[in-house]
């Protein structure tokens, strides 16, 4: 990669890749595109980078059917579309590039469905080595909230702002944009971060000023992070060396959460390096607390069951701690949500479980 | 109700509730509690207030039964704990009121579930006339955010934060706190605010420059919109006459979105004066769109066209323009998404649609 303008590396990358379809042509070849095959079979963990990567098994997207012909072609039209909004520095949304396909002059290269435009904005993704954040391409909805002793500047259309995440915020905190790469942090006092799943939880922790008492920085989940909210993690991490904790609901799709932030999305493992925070640390809510606080519960329903087991197997969650603590699960057959902290008063949560969880992991 | 401190007026409307039930007891009368029904054939229009309100049929909450008993202990609990966090300046989620009870002394007074806490409180709501927000019951999700020529100032637990919602703000915006009754109006320069369903078109608002260009608030509904985001558009349309207008999906479900900010919801109709706007206007995507645009659009699906016969009982939308482009709906047998107007380009809703449907309205 250059050290140029980002938007004009992205749109070389693109350029090269309509190029090598041109050199397949002129040399007498079918047109194809070679992507790894996005399995749970086909990830394997990268000793050296910490994050869980494609394996070396491919599939293969070839003109040699009507089907494979009109697939290049979308990407050829996707190219074109992609490769001008970055000369206009403009932008758009996974949702209108579909919508947008409806006013391409060839009808065989509109899309039938946005799943289809999806899918090939990730292929494009992995191919050409960008991120669609790169493209220009913003999520349907946007990042969650930050509120801590950190002070940035972000970079926006309108000009520079620069921003302190606990003196020039409401209590709703700081708003992560879309691309979190237009942010660079000036100063702080955080000695570590947590990522917190609910809006209940996160606006506890600001009441009870878990932030200020702490140097913590409260990073809002709310529910399954976007792309934003794991990306500046993972650069608060990465640049700043601030330790990243995962405070979460004890259920089978939390731990997903966790997974998501620490180890990246199957889906979408071409991005661990860029999303995923292998040295992210897990928190709670964990079945030995459901045992040891003795917390309300619900029991575990059949699909909690096949989720626990099915991560039993996933080659992410093959660590003594969750190996353990998942069997524990399945053995009690309970689940609790983190709120459910509030059961032994609503300091609880800042007074006694954060504080001593925290220290026991060392991080305070 | 006095000018005290808000937290003493709750409280002592909590507590009248409380020494009702005594007097009840100290004349030998079973305890009992009164209030609407809640359902769709017991609202009916106010005139003079504009907003939709409960009729006058009445239900009856009463200790002549084990079960009602249950219920009336568990109101006088709920009483108490509301009444000292109010007392403490303290606040907590609903979800946080269940678990906690928990904890309370009497087992008969525990709640079964989070549906029996959540309508208690909004029973509580009902009969001493006071929100939940003003009981300090935070909801689990935050607010959305605004973006516009308007500066605030907000009371945090932190001191105040005066905020404009473009120098001040990232792309991502103005975050709206929990409780907005918290936020006082300082200036601001907005014609007329714009709720916009889904952050795709916001942020689509956004980028092209529409708040600066056309003096333009754009709040983010985020899809069904939270109590925070209805009583801010109802603050700054009612404290500083800002023209409300509102911008959805074209689907029966986008239209009751417009209506609980418009005229509020069945389930919460005494709270219609505290968070409904009546004069808020529907800009779109109107059925009407979807034939002279020749907008991409999906089928109706059984569950849409059910929801459009009900929209067409509901006293809500018997107007002349619902009932026309319900039915137009109905004939066509279409719908579609904002973000479909990407189909004729991405300033398309910026440079035609808007501005020729906000002219025709007489907002500009």
């Amino acid at each position: 990669m250059s050290t140029q303008d980002p938007n004009t590396d992205a749109r070389e990358e693109l350029i090269d890749l309509a190029a090598e379809f041109y050199d397949q042509f002129a040399g007498g070849q079918i047109p194809e595109m070679t992507l790894p095959t996005r399995t749970k079979s086909n990830i394997e963990y990268d000793e050296e980078k910490g994050v869980w990567v494609y394996g070396d098994r491919t599939s293969t997207r070839s003109a040699n059917s009507v089907r494979g012909a009109r697939k290049l072609l979308k990407a050829i039209y996707t190219i074109e579309f992609l490769a001008n909004q970055l000369e206009e520095d403009r932008s758009s949304t996974l949702r209108e590039l579909y919508y947008l396909s409806e006013s391409w002059d060839n009808e065989e290269a509109q899309f039938s469905g946005q799943d289809e435009s999806n899918q090939l904005v990730e292929d494009l993704e992995i191919v050409s080595g960008v991120t669609r954040e790169d493209f220009h391409m913003r999520p349907e909805e946007s990042g969650a909230t930050l509120m801590g002793p950190l002070e940035l500047r972000e970079q926006t259309r309108r000009g520079e702002r620069e921003i302190h995440c606990q003196k020039d915020v409401g209590e709703g905190g700081y708003q992560i944009p879309n691309n979190p790469d237009t942010i660079e942090f000036l100063d702080h006092d955080v000695d570590f971060m947590l990522a917190v799943e609910t809006g209940g939880m996160r606006d506890r922790l600001v009441e009870n000023g878990f932030d200020e008492e702490y140097n913590c920085l409260v990073v809002h989940l709310k529910g399954q992070p976007a792309r934003a909210t794991r990306r500046i993690i993972k650069r608060l991490h990465d640049e700043q060396g601030i330790p990243a904790l995962v405070f979460t609901d004890g259920d089978p799709w939390s731990y997903r959460i966790y997974g998501s932030v620490a180890y990246g999305s199957i889906k979408s493992a071409h991005l661990s390096e860029y999303l995923a925070t292998p040295e992210a640390d897990y928190v709670g809510i964990r079945p030995e607390d459901i045992v040891e606080y003795d917390l309300p519960t619900d029991p575990l329903s059949d699909s909690d069951v096949n989720a626990l087991e099915s991560e039993l197997e996933d080659p992410r969650f093959q660590t003594e701690f969750w190996e353990e603590q998942i069997q524990l699960q399945l053995d009690i057959d309970k689940k609790a949500e983190q709120q459910a902290l509030a059961s032994r008063g609503l300091d609880f949560v800042t007074d006694t479980y954060l504080p001593e969880r925290l220290d026991e992991m060392g991080v305070i």
